[in-house]
């Protein structure tokens, strides 16, 4: 069975929603999760959009339904002081574990959202991905090379350009068996769907 | 009790969809549906956003989650020959009948929603609109005197101000007891804030 593809910038709300929501809805169904951090930066280039708490009228909006939300599926959640924040050197670490540290990628993607979301621990700093890739049991000496190795620099990259290519403009974004979900709001269709194959 | 307030436009496919479902909601909580049809052109003219299918990557995602939501709901959908179409005609005949015939605006918004969404039918055109007013119970002729009189284009104009104002940026779009909540998406959240008063 194909594994579910999660794509998600670690700096979007709705990202780490769902990424507390993924596991367990893919453990239902027998399949595992595949995850892709992506820079929405680099998508909102190409779309034109704007985060929706930078959009006129829309901010007050998003901030309540972020909490309500999370609050919904009994998830802890704190906006971080800082917000937004560059999430490339916690991309690289996770392109890096995915191809030195395969074991511990689960642990650290869910331990950057855990610093970034409930302990308001700036992960844009190479000290707090460190921290976090020690606690998931990965050398944060290898961490920090591997983030300035030009290959793990260029796997980010490609990465990216390849979500850019599948059509990916936003996040969380799921692929099962090649339909696509947009949001932490279409994750009950994502269960529905690896419950029935699609209807 | 107050009455959902629910505030749509007719050329939206999540409006048309939302539309089926919120009655249902409503009523299973002892509480009446208000329609307030607005106009997203003069909403996205300050929010600078666009309609989602003209989104540069969105086009064909979105037109798959349309019919996808649908067929979730079991609601027949047909994209329209014309789309999107101005929906001003259709939104100032609601604005008279809630003036001069509460009793058929239900009908009425169902109708047109009908016409545009299951039977192609162009409800820019006046002439589609007197036909679903004709079917609704209401009499053609007094429709089309309603669409020109000032009175009832300043009702419009002054609603969607009035939501403007409310930071209603999107549609379909709902309040219940001052709790906002954007997108067909969100209806099983109006369920739910109904059932337990918020959490």
């Amino acid at each position: 069975m194909k594994a579910v593809q999660f794509y998600f910038d670690f700096t979007s709300p709705y990202s780490y929603i769902a990424s507390r929501r993924i596991d367990e809805i893919a453990q239902r169904h027998g399949r595992a999760v595949e995850w892709h951090p992506i820079l929405l930066g680099a998508v909102f280039k190409i779309t034109g959009m704007k985060p929706l708490l930078d959009m006129p009228m829309m901010g007050d909006y998003t901030r309540n339904d972020i909490a309500r939300s999370a609050r919904e599926h009994h998830i802890p959640l704190r906006m971080p002081s800082e917000f937004p924040v560059s999430t490339v050197t916690a991309a690289r670490a996770v392109c890096w574990a995915k191809e030195n540290a395969p074991d511990a990628v689960n642990a650290l993607v869910h331990g950057l959202f855990t610093a970034y979301f409930e302990q308001d621990k700036n992960i844009s700093a190479l000290e707090a991905v460190r921290e976090v890739a020690h606690s998931a049991g990965i050398d944060p000496e290898s961490v920090s090379n591997g983030v300035q190795d030009p290959q793990i620099k260029a796997a980010l990259k490609d990465a990216v350009d390849h979500a850019i290519a599948l059509n990916i403009f936003g996040a969380p974004w799921v692929i099962v068996d090649g339909e696509s979900f947009w949001g932490n709001d279409r994750l009950h269709l994502v269960d529905k769907w690896l419950e029935t194959g699609g209807w």
